[in-house]
């Protein structure tokens, strides 16, 4: 009917490549094809909550497919793009016999976890940027737990109940505000043998403050709100050595169940197929109009690509790795496609910081904008209601907010179900016991040990 | 303050252990230890459900520890029993270093999937009776749709999107329903490349109907609706062989991604260490009071145990394995330990049987009760309501109904998200590509992939 629509390739299915698809699907110019790894786009700044057992996976991400159900240009498909041909416009899927050519690209597929070239440590630490790594968190200290109230000895129990996270960004604070609640509210009355005060929550910092891309007397509030529910902040630690359910600190180890990882982010590895300028993270560079600078057919977007910024004051700075970059960037770059198509001139990317917000706990969280700093329950409530919104499901929207209002009033928390094998099983093994078998129902139950029975 | 507590041990936190551990845990005069493999007591009837990306595991699953935390007399352990040594009255849990003695041991760990003798069947086959098992099979679906969405031939498209279900009992049937409308309604709108009607749902079942333990006249209503509804139901059909992706039924082949077995189960391996008879399922055989014949103090209840009743009519038959059964045993037996306690007369076990029920899909299901037999729409409510009640936790009826609504009204189920590798990864493997590489970028979208683009 008329000329052949132009096709662009969306690689990656998170806030940017989701963004870019949405603006250019209604466009009738255009075939968009969109490969995402998993099938789901992911609601990332919740998924600390999936790892805490507060929601479920489906809560909190929905299937690509049926986000872009009702645009007939949009086709979607699930698979790793593992090389890029730059020459001839076409990328190849991970079973290599798969390719998929087009006439602009939009890379979007996030950041990598970067172990500071100690990859080593990556098998006995957890991170956080999947579902499946969530799941994984979950499952790990609900087994943990579970150990701790058949273990044998004191200190076994503690090393059991131990989680040791470093980082102190927004994923280490919200995990430690998370897991504090969770093992001194949640499951108070749940065990018989473990006391929910033995449980161990050690964030460790390497800097001199928290959260350090927000005000330093919002990093001050963190550090205290969380030290008051019981997390043992460490500041000016750095990790030397990490081993199964060790960390080393220079000369003290911590003996512990967990160890999250949530101290680096660096550039995917697809950008190396790129065959273009990275910076010294691995990202690549592009211009302001959000290209790479070698090919104007390759936009690439978010975590994976590095641009700075021009601040009021003339001084500039990397934009951060957060999900309004993303969004604004995925908006431009369609907008940036649908121009160059048209062979008119490309917008530049200009940020609008509309502020950050980190939660911490119940009733508790910091908010930083251009106006105001917000701190306490009014910034609680604000990113109660600010991340509602930006849930891209109605029904998941609902969902999240019956889950919340529910475990604010009861205290329960529903997710708590092991369902597989947990993922570092080496430091779930109970040390050996020498002597001869215990028996466990000889153990003495103590009044002390968190028993609703005589209040209830 | 008093003589001490007997202890009860009780293993197994399904319909039986649950409802035997719920009757003596009030009671001053027992300590309850109830140990399970899990952590969470499951609410097997709707786990077809969890199969069938309708509902998520913690809306049918709750911790064994929350259901229980107000009884300060109950313990709950995560663990394995091992061996049983009745001589000594203990048990010995899965590490081989932790027992655990009793004063009355209540066995109730369910039955397990049987082959018949084909063990070698297992690795082609998913079952359908954990958490885990239900995900696996949800995965395993879910992500051969999307292998299909991008297949090169029509036939390995066809291969990809067939599920063979083995055994028509109730498992086999309400899979089939589920399965026949994610596949030709509720993912309707989401793919370009596939046709919902190609996908294949096929149920095998050995005997000459459907639902053997309902009255006949339902049996045939099933079988007409299940075929209505695209389900491919074969009566009378053996399977003689599986292979990985295959199903053997004397020369004929059904290639397929996915094998659900839901035809046999049998005795639980743990009834061999009781040292007692077990019928020739490997059941152990308990007496009219509900413990072994060989040993008054351990109880052995539901689908590992073996008792028949006389009918009205004077003949016999072997109870049925349905929760019901589980629920009223586990009640008994908890009376019986506190009648045994204080040495009085133990009670005998008589089943109330308050009907059987079944759904086939979306308005439609089969009731049967000694008065009447219900079908389609009223049956259906019935099932709803029936269900709903006996969820064990608040919060999940809530949950569960409100999805139930939402996905009733919206033909969206919200958990079909891929977040683990496939179990069974050789049939998800795409036939190798002897030519040249394909570029996907090429496919042409037609009008009846079912895309709503016209009238939406």
């Amino acid at each position: 009917v008329s000329a052949p629509a132009l096709h662009i390739l969306v690689v990656g299915a998170g806030f940017a490549g989701l963004a870019a698809t949405r603006k250019l699907a209604g466009n009738k110019n255009f075939r968009i094809t969109l490969v995402e790894r998993t099938n789901h786009h992911l609601f990332q700044p919740l998924l600390y909550q999936v790892a805490m057992a507060g929601l479920n996976p489906s809560e909190i991400a929905s299937p690509v497919r049926s986000i872009l159900r009702k645009y007939p240009n949009v086709t979607s498909l699930m698979g790793e793009v593992t090389q890029i041909d730059r020459a001839n416009r076409q990328v190849t899927l991970d079973n290599g016999e798969q390719t998929i050519s087009y006439d602009y690209l939009v890379l979007a597929v996030g950041g990598k976890t970067s172990y500071f070239g100690k990859n080593e440590w990556e098998a006995h630490t957890l991170g956080l940027k999947t579902l499946d790594e969530a799941l994984a968190i979950r499952q790990q200290i609900l087994h943990s737990f579970e150990l701790a109230e058949r273990a044998e000895s004191e200190s076994e129990r503690i090393r059991l109940m131990t989680t040791v996270l470093i980082g102190g960004g927004p994923t280490g604070v919200e995990m430690a505000g998370g897991l504090a609640e969770l093992t001194r509210s949640v499951i108070r009355w749940d065990f018989r043998n473990i006391r929910p005060d033995q449980a161990r929550v050690i964030l460790l910092e390497g800097s001199d403050r928290l959260l350090s891309a927000f005000p330093e007397k919002l990093s001050k509030y963190t550090a205290d709100r969380l030290t008051q529910m019981g997390v043992d902040v460490r500041l000016h630690t750095r990790v030397t050595d990490i081993q199964a359910g060790e960390v080393h600190i220079g000369d003290e180890v911590i003996k512990c169940a967990t160890i999250v990882w949530a101290a680096g982010v660096g550039g995917h590895p697809l950008a190396k197929q790129l065959n273009c300028d990275l910076d010294r993270g691995g990202r690549a560079i592009i211009t302001p109009q959000l290209h790479l600078k070698e090919d104007p057919r390759v936009y690439c977007l978010g975590d994976m690509a590095a641009l700075t910024e021009t601040l009021a004051d003339g001084k500039t700075r990397a934009l951060p790795g957060v999900a309004q970059v993303a969004m604004q960037q995925g908006a431009l770059a369609a907008k940036n496609i649908v121009l160059a198509a048209n062979n008119k001139e490309l917008l530049t990317f200009k940020y609008w910081d509309k502020g950050s917000m980190a939660t911490i706990g119940r009733s508790s969280a910091i908010a930083s904008t251009a106006y105001a700093n917000l701190t306490g329950f009014p910034a609680w409530m604000a990113w109660l209601f600010i991340h509602l919104i930006y849930i891209v499901d109605f029904q998941n929207q609902l969902l999240v907010l019956s889950r919340w209002a529910w475990s604010y009033f009861t205290w329960k928390w529903g997710a708590r179900l092991i369902t597989r094998v947990p993922k570092i099983d080496a430091t779930l093994k109970a040390n050996s016991n020498e002597g001869s078998p215990t028996d466990l129902s000889a153990t003495e139950k103590t009044e002390s040990s968190g028993n609703p029975s005589s209040g209830d």
